[in-house]
């Protein structure tokens, strides 16, 4: 497949406002990305009757029938056995078996991260996905990963994720030696864990694939201190989501202090210009569409919740990802990761003794 | 002691601007609590100097001359051992031996920590402190803790912690039955460390000291679902900094936006009250004053770049825990917590069995 011509597998069904948010964000994302076409999953009659309402999008386009699709609440392993023939399981077969470059969905977080697991597979030298997602900061954009792909995380984790964030971030971000930063604690004499000390001390060997700047804390993400923050996939996850809620309470004081007085409601008509160039700059749909790194394939996940202008952000993240070639970038970067975890005298993996056999 | 009068132990020579701000910071909060007074530890000449420039000071207060004082950069282990004539360790000593209800420092939190344990000792039924603080949310105020007293954490620990969180909430925030929450990830079969739900499980129980609400994820710490949210001092440490940062930011980003355009600056100057009361409502130093929970003593831990205002908000909250009795209400709910834990036919430590010997 040419880096010119893209070929975007969506599952159609996928999502709070599947099938309608599915279409139209395709159809915003082809303005928005020539060279782009699409194979649409999902219920034919459905996905039909939405296409040929948006003038050109059926050109760009083509429906591929699915009798199934993946709930909600559908665990992942029943997902995986039992949703072969949903919309979700048919995209990501697309792209895993090269009839598309890459799937993006809307739908259930864990059931497209096993069907994903399944029929992508990992890529060499990474043991583990990562969920990675992206967002605004003091100086700009950072990268954050893993954002609750996975609970518990070795030394060996986090430096793959490290390396992972890294190449996301050249790709997502333009960056040419994104600085990376693993997350920890900062209190005197309480170092943090012992898997972090480890995976430091694995980026800071020579020849590291890693611009590693060292330990950051909570604070840093919001700083934008580095471009990429590694941790594990249970911080990271409550991370995000403080981060999340704490953005959505500020400007719900900013907003309930515009409202205590006429004068205030008066500021707030001058400043309005201004406010809504800052919501803008801070639409969680510019940040839509996390990836889980490390498969060998490329897949996009959208918030469920998002619009058709969020999920056409999602595709963009895809199309950066397949334009910058990303899987071979991460390929490169996890064998060079491998050769100086191999010339170290003592592999990172060794030194995790605690308890049982010791 | 009565709980009408107060003895109140100062490091005088604990945070970056010490001694005004400590000298300063009691004059403002013997006039905010009448009946308080204090044993102030440190430099006697220098805190003299400062105790005879604040009208009425001197009657309400007592200087204990200490001949050295923790530096910021002192390792725990190094005070614990090597400063036993500082102004911490004195005014530590004082609390813990009743000549005063109470300890409040602003110097080096890993020291102080070290300190307390050595000198107060745990309260029966708590095997180890956790770091507390309050926030303001959407509702209200919420406790967070261990906001990294211990970086790993057991469910023993966990359930503790929810048990001290509880009672802390009561005497700080005046509830009743404070809603008690752990923080967890929300993502599908992804259903948190096992210590998580062996800790739920064991809060659950009838008879269970707490009214334990069950999960909360990270942006329910900023929604106020919960009057307490407990988890480990890792995950706590960097949600709270990611809190203090992404609140930061997005005042900054208001900032900005305001100084967009000559609109924009006319409505701050209409705003500028609303912003005002703002800042006051979201001001750190109202939230200053994290305690060392599970102590046989109450020690509370103010911010080391705090001002004289916000050294008075943690002699506050020092004053409120003293007047409330935590330590004997804590007592009582801890003997439950065990009194559950007992009765329960499995106890939630022997369930933690991963790796190792099995």
């Amino acid at each position: 497949m040419s880096t010119n011509k893209i070929v975007l597998a969506l599952d159609g069904m996928g999502g709070d406002h599947a099938p309608d948010v599915i279409v139209n964000g395709a159809d915003i994302a082809r303005e928005r990305y020539p060279g782009t076409s699409f194979l649409l999953f999902g219920d034919e009659a459905r996905l039909k009757a939405l296409v040929d309402k948006r003038k050109g999008l059926a050109q760009a386009l083509e429906i591929v029938p699915s009798e199934d699709a993946v709930k909600a609440d559908d665990k992942p392993s029943f997902a995986v056995r039992r949703r072969r023939k949903s919309s979700m399981w048919m995209a990501v077969e697309a792209a895993a078996q090269g009839r598309a470059d890459t799937v993006v969905s809307a739908g259930n977080t864990g059931a497209l991260l096993a069907i994903s697991m399944f029929a992508m597979r990992m890529l060499e030298g990474a043991d583990r996905p990562a969920l990675a997602s992206f967002m605004p900061t003091s100086r700009g954009e950072t990268v954050m990963l893993d954002l609750g792909a996975n609970l518990e995380c070795d030394a060996d984790n986090l430096a793959q994720f490290a390396v992972m964030g890294s190449v996301f971030a050249q790709a997502l971000l333009g960056l040419d030696a994104p600085k990376v930063g693993l997350l920890n604690v900062g209190s005197e004499e309480l170092k943090g864990h012992e898997e972090l000390r480890q995976a430091a001390a694995l980026l800071r060997r020579p020849g590291s694939p890693v611009n590693f700047h060292g330990f950051v804390e909570g604070n840093d993400i919001g700083a934008g201190v580095t471009d990429v923050v590694v941790t594990d996939g249970f911080t990271g996850n409550v991370a995000l989501k403080a981060i999340e809620g704490t953005a959505k309470l500020t400007f719900q004081f900013v907003g309930d202090a515009f409202r205590t007085s006429t004068f205030a409601k008066i500021g707030y008509l001058f400043a309005s210009g201004a406010w809504k160039k800052l919501r803008k700059r801070v639409d969680p749909r510019r940040y839509n569409g996390g990836v889980f790194l490390g498969l060998d394939g490329v897949c996009v996940k959208s918030h469920g919740g998002t619009d058709a202008l969020g999920f056409a952000y999602a595709i963009g993240v895809a199309v950066d990802l397949v334009r910058y070639e990303y899987k071979n970038k991460l390929v490169e970067g996890l064998a060079r990761l491998s050769e100086i975890r191999s010339a170290g005298e003592a592999p990172a993996a060794s030194l995790q003794a605690s308890g049982g056999t010791a």
